[in-house]
């Protein structure tokens, strides 16, 4: 077994705080990483504060890590002791059923085992990348391509895809302008990676702040959903909107935005229901989606694309003793645009 | 001018009562039409109803309308003197739009004319097919191909045109299982077609007779939305759900029956907002989307399919006196599944 030191939380809506438990040794086909970043997601929060009841405590949270491999399996193929490799939130699925054998592993009949805070297929509890190390089968393991800075690319693994997945099953591209509801942690890629795809990406917040940094993140151009005549005047002139925020919203005033037969596609998942209007979709033959995360060869192929067109988090670095701090500034929304752990800073 | 005969709604929630009018000369491009045969359709009430207080009275409802051409103008080219001629809810438009041009009449950029309730491009009231005469443009009325019976063809110019367009539009076909959810006028229409476009039709109703009545219609099955266990089953089985319920309801169950990247498309617009969960999307990458009516090239391609693979509505034939009974059945959803009023009645 592999004596870990991480940080953890115990009990719902409680404090994170160090944490030492043990992981499995690795099995034939798995990698044994040393964590050298991880990205702070806002299910981290959303996971520790146990809305539902059912998140095992204590919770070492994280799922956008990226660690120097150390050890290998006698059945590894794919990595090397001191290559660098990615986990996002996938690390197990059944791997026979149709939605696995398809690449979608998100999609699993078994459900995919999740990095932190469930059990793995031999029902030990999960424990994610608020660590030292990790232990992962190389299959569901992801390469980090050379040129990709280990640490901007640790938000790509959750934040990346669930933005990438999206856009690319939608053919987003040259020639379509695209809206971006939400200017954090998923927005602000969402915004580079539609222009990395060609698009024309518009950012619609309701701060007058974050709209001004459009340009700065390659946006097109902005809305200020606050202001009625600028929301009035973008009437019918999206082709798409993904849509990422996880606050409760009226979807009505975005879906006008939209042109004919556009689509505006949900990855933020507000708990409580949104209220659409049966006219906001059935005038205009308009859509609402939803898109979950992405399995794993759609991980790779976005972090392939991020290190080929120079695509990559904005973050702010912090110690794991900031981590409380962190999180109760992604509470207000007061970061830009990730919070990603520098893990040296996790001493015994 | 043309001295008309009709029925009309004088007053918010008011009763239908003979009312006399004058239709305009036919023009050079204009067809008269007398009425042969006029569907009852949901929106006829709601217009009548009046909820957002714009309806004008009196109000000659029927926009499911199908007559003998009487007189054509001095340039029209399609028409002759006893021809059969169908109009549905669009009876002009601004024709030079880009939706006008792309064959999408209903969302022209200045408004479509409504075939009745409106005002034409003269600023003259338009009244609908509740009466003995229709003056059209040639180019805004439909072909009633031969093998089509006028009386069941009727309801094909609305209910037909709004549940074929989107089914259509989402290429449903073979090897596609597909929900039609509501079996009313539009619901056994859409029943119809999925057959006649090669997909099993799923009747998913709350009504455990109308479900006994799936097969009669071409329906593969029946779901009774009401039995938690069918719903159960049903889970992840449709590809595709049309839903023509234009009364309050929870779209969520419905969502859970999506296989992956399933749609649920709207064609009935209830008042009320549909309150959405986010996970109904999300979880399944999948979509809510609208659909209005259609143009006028896809109604006729739509009548002449009809012709080909022996589509109609099955309806119930009622005298014109009997209209103000057929509303009040309407709205108990009293009716197999169309009313249409047979215009031989109508004398003055």
């Amino acid at each position: 077994m592999i004596d870990t030191l991480g940080y953890a939380v115990r009990e719902a809506r409680g404090k994170l705080a160090p944490f030492r438990f043990q992981r499995r040794s690795p099995r034939e086909h798995d990698i044994l990483m040393e964590v050298l970043y991880c990205g702070i997601c806002h299910s981290d929060l959303v996971m520790a504060n146990d809305p539902f009841g059912r998140t095992p405590f204590p919770l070492v949270p994280g799922h956008e890590i990226v660690g120097r491999v150390i050890e290998t399996g006698g059945k590894v193929g794919r990595f090397a002791a001191g290559d660098l490799a990615g986990v996002g939130c996938i690390v197990d699925s059944c791997r026979c059923c149709a939605a696995c054998l398809g690449g979608d592993e998100q999609y699993c009949a078994e459900r995919f085992t999740s990095s932190f805070g469930g059990r793995d297929r031999a029902g030990e509890p999960t424990h994610g990348g608020y660590s030292k190390y990790y232990v992962i089968d190389e299959n569901y393991a992801l390469r980090i391509p050379t040129g990709l800075d280990p640490a901007t690319a640790a938000p790509l693994l959750c934040g990346g895809i669930t933005t990438y997945a999206p856009l690319t099953r939608y053919g987003i591209g040259s020639g379509q302008t695209v809206g971006v509801l939400g200017l954090g942690g998923l927005g602000h890629l969402a915004v580079k990676f539609c222009a990395a795809l060609g698009a024309s990406p518009i950012i619609l917040t309701s701060s007058a702040g974050k709209a001004g940094e459009a340009h700065k993140l390659g946006a097109a151009g902005a809305i200020l959903t606050s202001d009625p005549g600028q929301m009035k005047r973008a009437t019918g002139s999206l082709d798409f909107i993904l849509n990422t925020v996880s606050a409760p919203h009226d979807p009505n005033p975005y879906l006008q935005l939209l042109k004919r037969s556009g689509t505006m596609c949900l990855v933020g998942i507000p708990e409580k229901p949104l209220s659409v209007h049966p006219i906001s979709l059935v005038f205009g033959d308009k859509a609402l989606s939803g898109s979950l995360i992405g399995g794993i060869a759609k991980t790779q192929e976005m972090l392939d694309f991020c290190a080929a067109r120079g695509v990559a988090a904005e973050i702010e670095m912090i110690p794991i003793e900031y981590v409380n701090e962190a999180w109760e500034r992604i509470e207000r929304s007061d970061v830009k645009y990730r919070f990603v752990i520098d893990m040296a800073s996790l001493n015994p």
